[in-house]
């Protein structure tokens, strides 16, 4: 763990509030609802509450202080801490930077800097093929007209013959998470959806090759996007290529148009075009690869070619 | 809907920019994980990206206006908005609130404004009896030891007899929660622990007597810690007596030695104190409830008399 948190301390100007449950989770294997963590050179505290304490207190075997505070974790952060402190602009609220600017503390808005070192996966944290321990998110099922939109919910629906179902599903496994995608077919599909998955599964294919240490995020999309674009589907495929993935299912790096990550080796990133055809249905493919130098370790074995189920 | 944003509006001092998720949820029926929605006097835009264009189109003919913004949102809102806003400070991110102002905006943070309304709930929020539509929270179940633990995860351990075991699980109805928790016997338990629930059931009974329109959060506590208090358990009753439900688990108002908020007919709470004894095993009853000026409307039906299970 400590490594992790020397890597950390490198690129510090000054001490960090960390407080995105994910980051304290990697760097000191402690997860609370309620918690941040002060990292200095020479030191490193975890604050939260009663109802965190005793996994709180066996952080200290780890030469990790812990700090109980009261349920209202900033008010005591505003009363514990002085001097100059950096914090992830991207998690405290606005209401929780005033309620620590009152306190005093002269702050220092911080950006991804966690989440770069989370980015790079190292041994320990590359995906096992066993032992899921349950879902990382709610699956998605997103049949006929419902599959044209990404993140369909549930509907009362009955799935007709002759339409595509999106199925979008997760799995937990060490408290890293998977993340797979397949779109089946209930039927013998009407001619534009079946063009579509062709073309859906073409530029995922592309978007595969498009992947390797090195590249943009940017490149990497435009990889998938190109073959899709030039197909005439560009303006159905309304999402990016694909994300990170790790203590989080939506991490660094990104692989879209408004990208600004460059790929390294150890990122574990997902390669998903989706095609969405308003009224008609949605297509999505979705591997999850390892990011190596000379290109993607792809990680999900399920088959691409189009299936039928009844 | 418009009923909801009309109260909304009654209080505004500026347009407001409402983006918790449950907040738009509960003034539009919209539900994105990345939208916002600017409240005016005379108009209702709703804002957000590809994914969620759809069903957002489909809120025009209840006269809210849907603009499609790609998935940096606040990026899309510091282009599209002009002149004082006030905004939701407990949910917008410091980031956030900086993209907002190299926008331009004057920005005025407001708190708790829709929430308000939302605590206290009309006949048509209450819950129905049937027809559960999934948890609406992962269910702790947490035995012996590891229910001194309020939050307690899952462990390998194996529930041994004369333990309490502690099961809080929710239920999702149309889109709202409940939540309910009992804590059962696995055999004849430590002479400690059964008069610990004996403490604790007395603790809830008066805490639900405490609990009418016009009473504060304090005092309804207040009402529960004191019989705990007084038989010696006050030190592990370490949290609050209860806390708003309804599209959030958590919401106003809350029933804390903390709490600034004072209880109205309509609002639906929870009414659960808690003994936890560290190496011993912990107890929580939890009653679901609606205030009303004569006193709690319980709507948790399960017995509180310790059951022993086998």
């Amino acid at each position: 763990m400590n490594e992790r948190v020397d890597r950390l301390r490198e690129g510090l100007k000054e001490p960090l509030l960390v407080s995105t449950p994910a980051n304290i989770c990697y760097l000191t294997g402690f997860s609370s609802s309620n918690a941040a963590m002060l990292v200095e050179p020479e030191r490193i505290r975890v604050f939260s509450d009663f109802r965190y304490s005793s996994a709180g207190k066996a952080l200290e075997r780890d030469g990790v202080e812990f700090v109980e505070t009261n349920r209202n974790l900033y008010a005591g952060l505003a009363e514990l801490l002085e001097g100059r402190i950096g914090f992830e602009a991207t998690t405290v609220t606005y209401a929780e930077y005033e309620t620590l600017a009152a306190g005093g503390l002269e702050l220092a808005p911080r950006r991804g800097l966690v989440e770069a070192l989370r980015a790079v996966k190292d041994e320990g944290e590359l995906f096992h093929e066993h032992g899921a321990k349950g879902p990382a998110f709610e699956t998605i099922v997103a049949g006929g007209p419902n599959g044209a939109l990404p993140h369909s919910r549930p509907t009362e629906r009955e799935i007709q013959p002759g339409e595509t179902v999106v199925v979008d599903t997760g799995a937990l496994v060490d408290g890293y998470c998977a993340d797979c995608t397949r779109t089946f077919a209930t039927g013998p599909l009407p001619d534009r959806l079946k063009d579509a998955y062709a073309v859906c599964l073409e530029g995922q294919q592309a978007g595969l090759q498009g992947v390797r240490a090195g590249t943009s995020g940017i490149d990497a999309d435009a990889s998938a996007r190109t073959v899709i674009d030039r197909a005439g589907f560009g303006e159905q495929f309304g999402h990016g290529l694909g994300h990170g993935v790790g203590i989080e299912v939506h991490e660094a790096p990104r692989l879209s148009r408004e990208s600004s990550d460059t790929l390294a080796a150890g990122n574990v990133v997902t390669v998903e075009p989706g095609i969405y055809l308003p009224g008609l249905g949605g297509i999505r493919i979705e591997d999850l690869i390892v990011v190596t130098e000379d290109g993607p370790e792809i990680l999900t074995r399920f088959t691409k070619d189009l299936v039928t189920v009844n």
